[in-house]
């Protein structure tokens, strides 16, 4: 397989011809799926690859999973100069191991790696190092239409001094991890807690890159949110209340808006919104069925509640590479519950984009989405 | 010594006595402090305690310096479960060695733990473990009055799973590193670059906490200062361009304000202004002198802008452990140079307090800010 070179903003490193393997001498057994806790198993072998500002790009590094040594005073420990990727390797009934648009990730962890002040690299080099990863730990990739292989791609500052300031040394690393479905509630709809209290982004913020920082600072609205009896956080913006994200994933309202059109609607990409990949694909996907509006658009808790008060709301969902898509079946909102219509009653445009998408991702349908490695 | 005991929310742990000292075999040359990059040599020792959800609290080890084992998916490295703290040892001329109100940094630090979902601990025990780390690498502490050993407690969540939750285990870790004075330029004016195209912290976020994921997202704004032709950022927030903070810095104006009034003004802590301790020191000092108006109040570019073009501005400072106070001389705002008159030829409040506040520091000036340890 070559990946096409979209794109790639240093020309520094050629790597993946380069990768030193280093076979681990003991194989982990594979855990049983079911029930498995997201991101909690690991398989045999990572790939490691260190930058330095004098050296530039080391050699790629597939070696035994296994620790990491860091300096005590890691920039990435202090001051948070760290990102990453999430993306997974499904394996189909042809027992041939696909990616879903892996392109969309490199773009978007070089996007973060400018916004981080990490060096730049050639993202389809870095792609087929992940490849020979794969490759190495290929018997990882579950035999099973509902579990995947999911690819941690992670790149952090490795400057071993206090002074907050660009990183003279860098560690790119990619770690693998046998997963099951995302949430334990399975694709059962989310209970959300809407309050201004907590804001995930802002403008001029980092909200639109995979940056550590965003994700750590979120954990204690998770907790109010489960304070208050729901599961996840619908992050709100701003005065009128815009509804941004649900959670760690993206947030669509498919729904008859104000013109009295049905539209399927997600805010648009200005600053504060994670670009997702789900996110994306369902946008490419949902216009061109061309079966109804298609919308980056704002949207405010006043219109929700507005729209369900009005019958005018067909169902809400979060989107993202972890769950694909997770219906939302209550907001917890001023002290209100705003119950949620969702696919069981309703048109099922989640079981459809769960369907169509994941017969792209496991090749029971032919897309160049798909990318067989 | 025995510190107080003024805050503590977890009864988890009595540690300081369990400390399991563990000496180095050899020692490292003590560096020449002239010049020296701030952060950039570490002791021969450090403090290393772990926690974890089942064990609770282990013994705090004293250990060779050296760098920390991380399982790759440690929640620190990808989600910043991260935070820290900046204080000071001082050597005075009667060769004591003294901390500068050190429990003001511990209860900051329980605060920024609570942000994080990290657990609590009690901080005058974590403050007398730092005593014994001292007191290990006490020659470490430099012979001047304008260098000091600078302390960096360090708290990251090292949860090994992927999943955006809690820390199940947990790592603190103090290291300990001589310095002479923060920035290259000494006490010269900086320089500053004040747009509102990057934002530090915004309500509802971290910004009043400690946490690294206000300092990685403040990287690229800095560059862009400097490509501006200045040194640090000035932050901005919110559409009426309110001053917030300069760099890592609290910032302060000196003036007479609209009423005419002499005022030393600094923001107000409303969940945006990180809560230092140099910052709150120059509050009550200033206040106990009594010689003008000490406000915390809000500024904008255009309360600044119009001050200055009416002569009523004084002077114009950073406030922090690192370089104590630190005089600005120059302000880059929608394409104009804003001269800020400076010490040279006013009133020099900004050398009054970094006398007085070395003073303390380094034991000249009894009082009781100052710990010997």
């Amino acid at each position: 397989m070559k990946w096409q070179c979209l794109f790639s903003f240093t020309h520094m490193g050629v790597w993946a011809a380069d990768t030193v393997v280093q076979l681990s001498e003991s194989q982990k057994p594979k855990p049983v799926l079911e029930g498995l806790q997201f991101g909690t198993v690991f398989t045999d072998h990572m790939l490691v690859i260190e930058w330095s500002n004098e050296g530039g790009w080391g050699k790629p590094h597939i070696q035994p999973f296994g620790n990491l040594s860091i300096h005590p005073a890691c920039s990435a420990l202090h001051y948070a100069v760290q990102l990453f990727e999430g993306l997974k390797a499904y394996r189909g009934q042809d027992n041939k191991v696909r990616l879903f648009r892996p392109m969309l990730n490199m773009k978007r962890m070089l996007k973060s790696a400018r916004r981080a002040c990490l060096p730049g690299f050639d993202g389809a080099e870095l792609l087929e190092c992940i490849r020979k990863l794969l490759e190495v730990d290929q018997e990882w990739v579950p035999q099973s239409d509902s579990a995947s292989l999911y690819i941690r791609p992670t790149y952090v500052g490795t400057e071993s001094s206090l002074g907050v300031k660009k990183p003279m040394q860098a560690l790119l690393f990619v770690i693998l991890s046998p997963v099951g479905s995302y949430f334990s509630t399975g694709t059962k709809p989310v209970s959300l807690w809407a309050d201004s209290k907590y804001i995930r982004a802002w403008r001029g913020g980092t909200g639109d890159c995979k940056m550590g920082g965003n994700y750590g600072a979120s954990i204690y609205a998770q907790y109010e949110a489960v304070d208050y009896g729901c599961q996840q956080v619908l992050w709100l913006y701003g005065d009128d209340h815009q509804i941004t994200e649900v959670g760690t994933m993206n947030l669509f309202l498919y729904w008859v808006n104000e013109e009295g059109e049905e539209e399927l609607a997600t805010p648009p990409l200005d600053g504060i919104i994670l670009p997702g990949i789900t996110r994306q694909s369902i946008l490419e996907l949902t216009r061109k069925w061309g079966e109804f509006k298609v919308s980056e658009r704002y949207l405010t808790m006043a219109d929700l509640r507005l729209a369900l008060k009005e019958n005018r709301v067909k169902e809400m969902f979060g989107s993202g590479t972890a769950c694909v898509v997770s219906p939302v079946g209550r907001v917890l909102y001023q002290g209100e519950n705003l119950e949620i219509p969702c696919e069981v009653n309703c048109s099922g445009l989640v079981s459809r984009l769960q369907q169509e998408l994941t017969d792209i991702q496991y090749g029971r349908t032919p897309s160049d989405w798909a990318i067989v490695v």
